[in-house]
């Protein structure tokens, strides 16, 4: 029995989604509640680490156990156990060939910036951006990111890691809403803390710390040696697997 | 030399703006920071005192010294001394008939209910309400607070306080946006715990817990012995408060 769990949290208590030897993350928690309900010990498969107080309102996981529990009284069980921080949203049966990490299609990341007085409620969950921005350069930066290229200069695996750097950016929207701008962008994968540099990147445009053409650069002639901005993690939000 | 300063606060980690005895208050922390700067004990006087958890986005009190500070270099001061659930949002010279209690002619509070699916983002921020409420009897609950009434089966204050209890109510409104409802209030001023316990009431209206005759009878009949509904103070805004 595979089950597929949709679940929020808010980051800021926790080192990431993925267990670590460094603090308490929410995977332990969800493991930890699993192994109170399903009486054995259950290993869950993400869809996505996230960063430490990196917020979700969509992140996905499965796991499979031969005990068939009601998917909603299961809900039910682990909103139960867990702090309050974490809430399961859905559970679902799936069959096996459903796999968290491997099927997903596309993720849509979400990024806020304060551009106005500094807001209590926001704290840690919006970067507070003091430098004025030129948003309409922001935008134009934006969309040299969409479609099919190398990230190289865009994230921080490491050399040694032999990974593919090559993902597709299908939305990468800038809103602004009074004084929050809110980035939204959705691709096919993101290599680590890709989304952040990408938008330490344009807020580094906005501000005149980089221009158009610096950024074109970094696209055409991907280097892991570029200087990268990997803005802060709380102010990210993983919002949306597609399947 | 009298200072008026407005400021915002998440309420979560506090038992409220008034210092006391069982645990830390804003006021400590501002009285603190004050001693810093000013190198003398100041004692604030507030607008409202604040219950634990409550937020405000703008609260007000006053302080005298005899050392003039440049206002805006004073908030940087300030906001550099506290935590970051507190900020000061502005600060200004006033005459010194001004009193930060007495001088206010109308507060505002806002209250926030979610009524949809339990919400990370909203833990400590608004009620969570699981009962399926009615929304337009709750308007037309709300509509009997608006004008002047004897509030005593609506607020704390113990028998022995002799205490007005009369209030004048110019605004009662409920927004639904989405899954939040927001009520709106504003006075020329609250008795304890009056602005949760008319929450409150309105909630139980709302499921069918009490009807329209019954908060008609608590308005004309006002009564001390009352039962009443004291809702959790983290759903609750100081808002605003007009001089």
């Amino acid at each position: 029995m595979r089950y597929k769990v949709t679940l929020a949290y808010d980051g800021n208590n926790y080192v990431g989604f993925q267990s670590q030897r460094n603090g308490l993350a929410i995977q332990d928690l969800i493991e930890s509640a699993l192994k109170v309900i399903f009486k054995e010990d259950i290993r869950i498969v993400m869809a996505s680490r996230t960063d430490a107080k990196v917020h979700a309102y969509g992140q996905v996981f499965h796991f499979d156990s031969d005990k068939k529990k009601d998917p909603y009284k299961l809900k039910g069980s682990i909103n139960a156990l867990v702090p309050k921080d974490i809430h399961i949203i859905d559970i679902k049966y799936v069959s096996d060939d459903f796999h968290a990490r491997y099927s997903v299609k596309e993720k849509t990341y979400e990024y806020l910036i304060n551009i106005g007085e500094y807001d209590v409620f926001l704290n840690g969950y919006a970067y507070q951006c003091f430098y004025k921005l030129d948003i309409d350069l922001m935008k134009r930066g934006a969309f040299l990111f969409l479609g099919t290229h190398d990230f190289s200069s865009f994230n921080t695996t490491p050399y040694s890691v032999k990974e593919n750097q090559i993902r597709t950016i299908s939305e990468f929207k800038i809103i602004k809403n009074k004084n929050i701008l809110k980035i939204r962008v959705t691709g096919d994968g993101f290599l680590r803390n890709m989304v952040r540099i990408m938008v330490g990147t344009l807020i580094d445009l906005g501000r005149g710390q980089k221009n158009i053409e610096d950024i074109e650069k970094m696209l055409e002639k991907p280097s892991k040696n570029t200087k990268r901005y990997n803005i802060t993690g709380s102010g990210l939000y993983l919002v949306k697997i597609k399947y």
